[in-house]
């Protein structure tokens, strides 16, 4: 009786189901209990051979799908409800649902976000992981992407193009100083690390944030377009890990690159510089590295990026697109 | 500034982005306001050449993509608060995209369903259109899938088989007796007709309900194994139109693939006998048909369909899966 869809759905994912809302994935829908919070919702898919490298570990393909996702909950101020799961398949390969199953469950009960619902589905293509997460956030309080000022400190967590550098290293466009460099940064391109332990501080303390999925430059523009202002950034503030350093060293054109390749999934934020000090203080606390890039101003010109001698860097491309 | 797929957005989807949560399409992520209600959750993807053909109408596979996802959430007794759309597109096709963009707009007006925001990414391969439909239902009233309880009267809205027959009009497999039987079935293969009209009596008087997505006598199986009853069915009391009956017949082999064959997007559910004549009236009241066609009963065995000769009609598949 049951079909090998239905089999699929009970083996691998039915043990990550384990909100009720999921419904034990018996029925056609799952249900989020009213709280009174408002309800934060994202969705980005990630496609085989465009978002990540068919022989990527099948553990680190699910965390990706869902990590980006995180990603965007923390920057909008979320606390994760749970997330919707489509997949599309060329078959039903045990050899990879196993562990990308296992991942998933591992990084739903990481981040408190169960599996609540999904779609299965076959194609004849490369394979596609679509993830819808939803957040909770008190009534009125989602930060939202457009509300820049001028005046904010322009904060950015973590390291920067180390997930650019990553995929180049795979495609052979890159050499690493070090192969504990190399590793570090295929690993950053892989797995995305969602900075949720900033979420609570975001919320508190930035007036505007998004996460950094396509590029830091193109990122902070659409930011400010969408504020109505522009910004003044300094490129040599921009932080760089060990590894990317390395490979960039002052090189103001591999620097450019960095700051334009796309997959870094950190937070950027504008916060108040009355309420710069309470966000440092709350990052350290939720050991998060931040770091102050660059400050918002009136107007609309392009954000300029200047370099240590203190001239703008050009930019030929700011972030990725897919058309 | 503006990247192709920023363009993209704004030219097609921002104007189908009506609703105050979806941020003009600007953020990261929508926001749905706390208003006490559940919110069901549902996503439901299509892909080409598995769940529509090449060449279908642009505006048809849009309709299809969003009402598959409107007919779950009719089921659970839910009023749509909108959706969430990723498109994984093999290029930005304005050919494509313009119909497909109005049509979607079309129908999120006429059920009242607006864009809440999404994901466009590029594939190499076959374009998917995966949705999620979000809608609310007052605390705890969502209609269950598993309450299927002995005694209930089994029913199903609109009429069987008609999308199955439709697709194998479109492949060569069956012949229509008129042409206008003929397009009427491929009307009803590309273009669902979500019973939305049906969803405050599903909520007010279903013990029962799922969409029939799979096939009619799979879903009820499906029902009757998560509720852990089974049922006796009227195999000539199943609802057909004039088309599907005119190639049918009165051919019981005819029949039982009618009703094994996926795609109808009705209703089935499961009524108390206390509550039928209302949940019946109220039918009649939105216009939708509804068709008593058996009743549940105690015991796990598989349903049982009765032909007219009150003989058990052997069913070799039930319903379509995926793998």
């Amino acid at each position: 009786m049951p079909s090998g869809e239905d089999d699929l759905i009970a083996r691998y994912f039915k043990p990550l189901a384990t909100d009720p809302g999921a419904r034990g994935l018996v029925d056609d829908a799952a249900v989020l209990a009213a709280t009174g919070s408002d309800l934060v919702l994202t969705t980005d898919a990630i496609v085989e051979g465009v978002h990540y490298l068919p022989d990527d570990p099948p553990a680190a393909i699910a965390r990706k799908a869902l990590r980006v996702n995180l990603s965007d909950l923390a920057a909008k101020g979320a606390e994760p409800a749970g997330f919707l799961l489509t997949l599309a398949l060329r078959q039903a390969d045990e050899g990879f649902l196993a562990p990308f199953a296992a991942a998933l469950g591992e990084d739903a009960v990481a981040f408190r976000c169960p599996l609540l619902g999904g779609d299965t589905v076959s194609t004849p293509g490369p394979m596609m992981i679509s993830v819808t997460a939803l957040g909770r956030v008190p009534p009125g309080r989602m930060v939202a992407r457009d509300a820049l000022r001028p005046g904010d400190a322009i904060v950015v967590t973590g390291t920067i193009g180390d997930a650019a550098l990553g995929l180049d290293l795979l495609q052979g466009r890159a050499t690493a100083a070090t192969e504990a460099g190399r590793a570090f940064l295929i690993d950053r391109y892989r797995v995305p690390q969602p900075r949720s332990a900033l979420t609570r501080a975001v919320r508190d303390f930035a007036g505007a944030a998004m996460d950094v999925s396509d590029g830091l430059a193109g990122d902070l523009a659409k930011m400010c377009a969408a504020s109505g202002v522009t910004a003044t950034l300094d490129a040599t503030a921009v932080p760089l890990s060990d590894a990317a350093r390395a490979i960039a060293g002052t090189d103001e054109s591999k620097l450019a690159r960095l700051l334009s390749g796309g997959d870094d999934y950190e937070l950027l934020c504008g916060v108040a510089q009355s309420k710069l000090d309470q966000f440092l203080a709350a990052a350290q606390r939720s050991h998060v590295q931040v770091t102050v890039i660059g400050v918002a101003e009136e107007g609309t010109r392009s954000p300029r990026w200047l370099g240590a001698s203190g001239a703008e860097i050009p930019l030929q491309t700011l972030s990725f697109s897919h058309f």
